[in-house]
This record gives C-alpha cells, sequence and structure tokens, in this order.
C-alpha cells in the first residue's frame, strides 16, 4: 500500500493525461486502492484487510503456504484477445493453483501491479474485478496491493494458504510403483491459444479456456488427503511439470497415450488447425490442472484420472519412449 | 516459480541475445532461479524454501502479516544511481518496514520480477544478493519468486511477519491526548535524491540514504509492547503517512518544529543546494522511519524521539499551522 517513489518520473514513462476518460494518472493511486477495495467481500481468513501498512490473515495451523507469479502484457496476455477480468481471473488462477498444489487451501491474496499513467481506469478496474471474482471462487480476499507507474502492464500476484494440519505434498515424493494421476482440463488453453494465435475467436470453449483457466483447487487438499506423494500445478505443461517431479524425487514417470482420453472438443479444434490434440494435452500449460502421484493401494480422489506410473530412471516416457518435440515452456530459453 | 506464459513472445518486447555477456535470456528462468537461491542461508521461520510450487514459513501464533511493495526501474530507481545490491537492498527494507509498522517481526519474502530479456545476469543477481542480504538484518529467507520478461525492470516484493501474539498497530488507534514519536532517519534519502537530481555523487552518507535505507525493524515490534497505539512507515513523507493516521483515527496531529534536532549532515547539504533541511525532514520519503502514537504515559522505547501530540481536529498542523506545499507522494497525481 506505500509507494515508495522517489526518482523523478520520465515524462515518457509515466505522464498524467488530461483527458475524458479516466486514467490511472488522472485518479491516482490511492483512489485507484479505494475504487478496487471498497465494498468487497472480506473473505474467509481475512482477519485485517487493504487499507494499513499491512494485511493479517489467520492460518490456523500456525504455518503459511506463500507463492507469487507474473503476468506481464504482451508475454502471458494480449487485451485485444482477452477481456481485462479474464486477464484477473487468470493471474489468481495460475497462484491459486500452486497452493492447491501443496495440498493447501487458500487464505489470500495480495497484487503488485505496474501500469502506464495513461492505462484508462476500467482496465485496471476489470483486472481487479476478475481478481476477486476468481478469488470468490475459494472465498479469499485481496488483502494488500501495490500500484506504480511503468511502461507497460505487469502484474505480480501472491497467494497464501493454509495445509491444515497437513503436510506440504512437495515434488520429491514419488515412490517408484506409484500411480500417476491428473485431476483437471489438459490441453484445453493450449488449444484456445492456437486458435487466438491463427487470426480465430473460436470455438468459445477453448478460446475461454485460455482467456481463464478453472483449475480444481478442491483437488489439491483431497489428493493430500487420499495420500498424495508428489503434486504439481502443470503450468508449464504436463510433461515439462512432470519433469520436475521426477527430477525432484529422483525417479522417472511412464505415461500411457491411451490413459488421456481426448475431449472432442479438442479433436474437432485439431482437426481444423492439422495439429495432432495429443500434443496440446502433453505439452500445452496454463490449464493449471494438478498432477500427483499417489501410492499403488490408494483410492483416487474424485476427479483424478491416471495416465501413468512412476518408474526406474529419470525420465518422462510416453508409451515407453522420450516425446519427440519440446515438452514445454521455458520462458526466456524458448522465447 | 511455475510461469505462466502462452502468448508467443513479442521480438521488440523479449529476445534472446546471442552475447558473450550472460543475459537473463541466455540463462533462461530456471538458470538464473538456481543461481539467486542456491547455499543462501534458510531464514529462521522457513520450514520449505524456494524450489516447490510453493514455500512453507512457520507462523506461530496463528496469523500471517502481508504486505507488497512495487518498484520499477526509471521510476523508483535508475541503475546509473544506485548498484543492482542496492536496488535489491531497498526493495526489501521497504516491505520489511511495513511489516514492522504493524508491530510484527518479519517471517519471510518473495519477489516477482520482469525484465528485458537482454538483461545482463550480473544485474539480476545483484538485486538478488541484495535481497539476500536485506533479508539477512532481519534472519528471514527470499522463499519465492517468479521471473518473467518485460520491456522493463520491475519488482515486486512481497513481506510476510508474524505479530508474535499481539495484536497490530493499525493506522487508526490514535487517540487525542496520545504522544506522537518518530523512530529512524528523516529526510535523509530525499536530501540524496536532492543531491543526485542535480547531478552529484556526494556526500555519501545521503547518497547511501537514498540508495538503500536502513529502517529501524526492531523499533516496530519494541514499540507495540511499549503500547503503541497507532504506527505507520514514513514512505511517503512524514506529514503526508501521519495524515493518514490521523484520517484513519479521526484525530488531528499537531508537530513542533523544534523537536526535531537536524542532523549536521542535512544542514550542511541544504546550505549547500539551498534548500530548508526541514523540508526534507517533513515531507521526503523513504526512510522508512516509524511513526507512532503513544498513550500519554507510556515509556517511549529506545530510538523514538517525541516530535508532537494528537489533538482535536483532522488536520496535520506544523506549529499549529498546515503545512505550506506539498506534504509527500502521491505516485501518480504528484507525477
Amino acid at each position: 500500500m506505500s509507494p515508495s517513489s522517489s526518482v523523478p518520473e520520465d515524462p515518457s514513462v509515466a505522464h498524467v493525461e488530461a483527458s475524458d476518460t479516466p486514467s490511472l494518472g488522472s485518479l491516482g493511486e490511492f483512489g485507484l486502492i479505494e475504487r478496487v477495495t471498497r465494498d468487497r467481500p472480506a473473505g474467509a481468513a481475512t482477519l485485517l484487510g487493504p487499507g494499513d501498512d499491512a494485511a493479517v490473515l489467520a492460518q490456523p495451523d500456525g504455518r503459511v503456504v506463500a507463492c507469487v507469479d507474473v503476468l506481464v502484457e504482451g508475454v502471458h496476455f494480449r487485451l485485444d484477445w482477452s477481456r481485462p477480468q479474464d486477464v484477473g481471473r487468470k493471474a489468481v488462477a495460475a497462484n491459486l493453483a500452486d497452493v492447491a498444489a501443496m495440498g493447501a487451501a487458500p487464505t489470500g491474496l495480495l497484487c503488485g501491479l505496474a501500469a502506464p499513467a495513461d492505462t484508462p481506469v476500467e482496465v485496471l478496474t476489470g483486472i481487479a474485478d476478475g481478481m476477486w471474482a476468481e478469488a470468490g471462487v475459494v472465498d479469499v480476499g485481496l488483502v494488500g496491493g501495490d500500484v506504480a507507474s511503468g511502461p507497460a502492464l505487469m502484474i505480480s500476484v501472491t497467494a497464501l494458504g493454509s495445509l491444515e494440519g497437513r503436510a506440504p505434498v512437495l515434488r520429491s515424493g514419488a515412490r517408484q510403483g506409484d500411480r500417476v494421476a491428473v485431476c483437471g482440463r489438459l490441453g484445453w488453453a493450449a488449444a484456445g491459444l492456437a486458435v487466438l494465435t491463427r487470426g480465430f475467436r473460436s470455438p468459445g470453449a477453448v478460446v475461454g479456456a485460455h482467456r481463464s483457466p478453472e483449475p480444481p483447487y478442491a483437488a489439491g487438499p483431497a489428493a493430500a488427503l487420499a495420500g498424495a506423494t508428489a503434486m504439481i500445478d502443470v503450468s508449464d505443461g504436463l510433461l515439462a511439470d512432470l519433469a520436475h517431479v521426477a527430477r525432484a524425487s529422483d525417479v522417472g514417470i511412464s505415461l500411457s497415450r491411451k490413459a488421456f482420453a481426448v475431449p472432442d472438443r479438442l479433436v474437432e479444434v485439431g482437426s481444423a488447425l492439422g495439429v495432432d490434440p495429443l500434443e496440446w494435452i502433453l505439452t500445452g500449460g496454463e490449464d493449471h490442472a494438478l498432477a500427483a502421484t499417489f501410492p499403488a493401494d490408494a483410492t483416487l480422489p474424485e476427479g483424478f484420472v491416471e495416465i501413468g506410473v512412476v518408474a526406474e530412471g529419470a525420465d518422462v516416457l510416453v508409451d515407453g519412449e522420450p516425446y519427440a518435440g519440446p515438452t514445454g515452456w521455458d520462458h526466456f530459453t524458448s522465447g
């Protein structure tokens, strides 16, 4: 909440617009914060919401789970492809999925935002509306934030969560013989991105999945309760993210193509674009499904689908072979 | 830790450089994270550090204090005025001071960072070194982060803290008759900025204060223990920040000029630049002093200096009159 600001602003970077359309520059930081926090539901764990030097959240078991994600306009989203509300939902969803992947339930959100001073206020309030909407899915509040001027729209969201007395589910706990399972959509956001990249706006189902994912938040704590030995949020692509689990656990992972039921909608879009939809499923990120490993005798929680086993070795294999082609996204080296 | 990345990168925004100087683009996100987190001290409250979907911190009293601050290159810092280490220290200090202003002790930090792909790796590792150095002052770890490409260097730091069983010290608790006191430097960073703005690099004491502040972190919990009724981190300027306290508490605040001992160094710099140094003290932000109100019969903790009283009304008065001139910084409307 407290802007730390001293260097005289470079007029090419941040300037106050005199215009009929209210901008961040004309409204001011405090005006914006007031507008996006007024009359919002507090969130179940919020003991002190926005407006002071810091917020206070209840963490009943004496621990807090914490993670952060950054979204940049032109890199992670485009405002001609997504509404501001979608961007806000997506920024929050990516983070809440990380909390879920620890087996935790979210308790609160904070947002650091940089934007050009001439950014229309409705873009920023739209982003905030989307954040609050996604936060409302899990009954948490946006309890803190800071707004600064900058040359582009950048959104950094921090999510906090509670393990509710359980041990965190790490990436490093997978053991040979465990079953590998996923919960949530795979490949939908990648299909949507492929559609948008080619200049189309439909089908709405896949485009919508790219614009704002719907991670299976409750599946994280459910997997922990069911004895999950390792878990990860699929943000970079299933194969890339399972490779993180394999590396951290010092195991191999063996997947079976036939375990994946390819949704009709992805078959249709793949057929129209000349893409094997299984490629989206295996390597597309951003649906924020949860991938987890479970002991062989565990009962998989509702919504989890078995896709393979934890095996010897150090690689993620598909039908016994390394996957041909890129397995996911490294932000800079794949740029 | 999990980049949420899908839109094909705009080559004008982020590109991979083939160069002899290692850049963020050539090292990659995961390479950078590995480099800035390896072999670091964990921090006293760190139960699980960086490397998984989220970190886990101990919050023994069942609550977490949380806040966020954003710094943007060219707005909050300039790399020709400050070393990357200074920038990292400053980004962390601004946040830790907010935690202290609640009467809390810090437990951990997270950082969301956007940077052009051609940013030299040593700039980013320097920023990380500075963050870890300032974190080490209070024995906490940098437990989570995310790195994305973007058109400018933007740093969003989240700080978490523990109230150690105490009630948070809010801005809204000041009562008529309370004494107003500050702990920590005032005006030094503003004097340093004035020096740099005029093209000078010395005296080092004030320039250093601008580059990286030294907030009195321990004074926050000490003030809470001494019964502070309200507290705020002075980031925008003493008068502007006390106005936040006055508004939240529905009181007036009356300061006395003669209560401020103007340091010789600020007198010298003020004399050289033709500025009344009391202006820096009253309106300069970024030293991150703590301003607090205490009951009339409280014993002020070590380091706190009494500067005025809580009075009737709704304004912050200096020697009985409103201050002539701007009282501090609103990020956009004063731009």
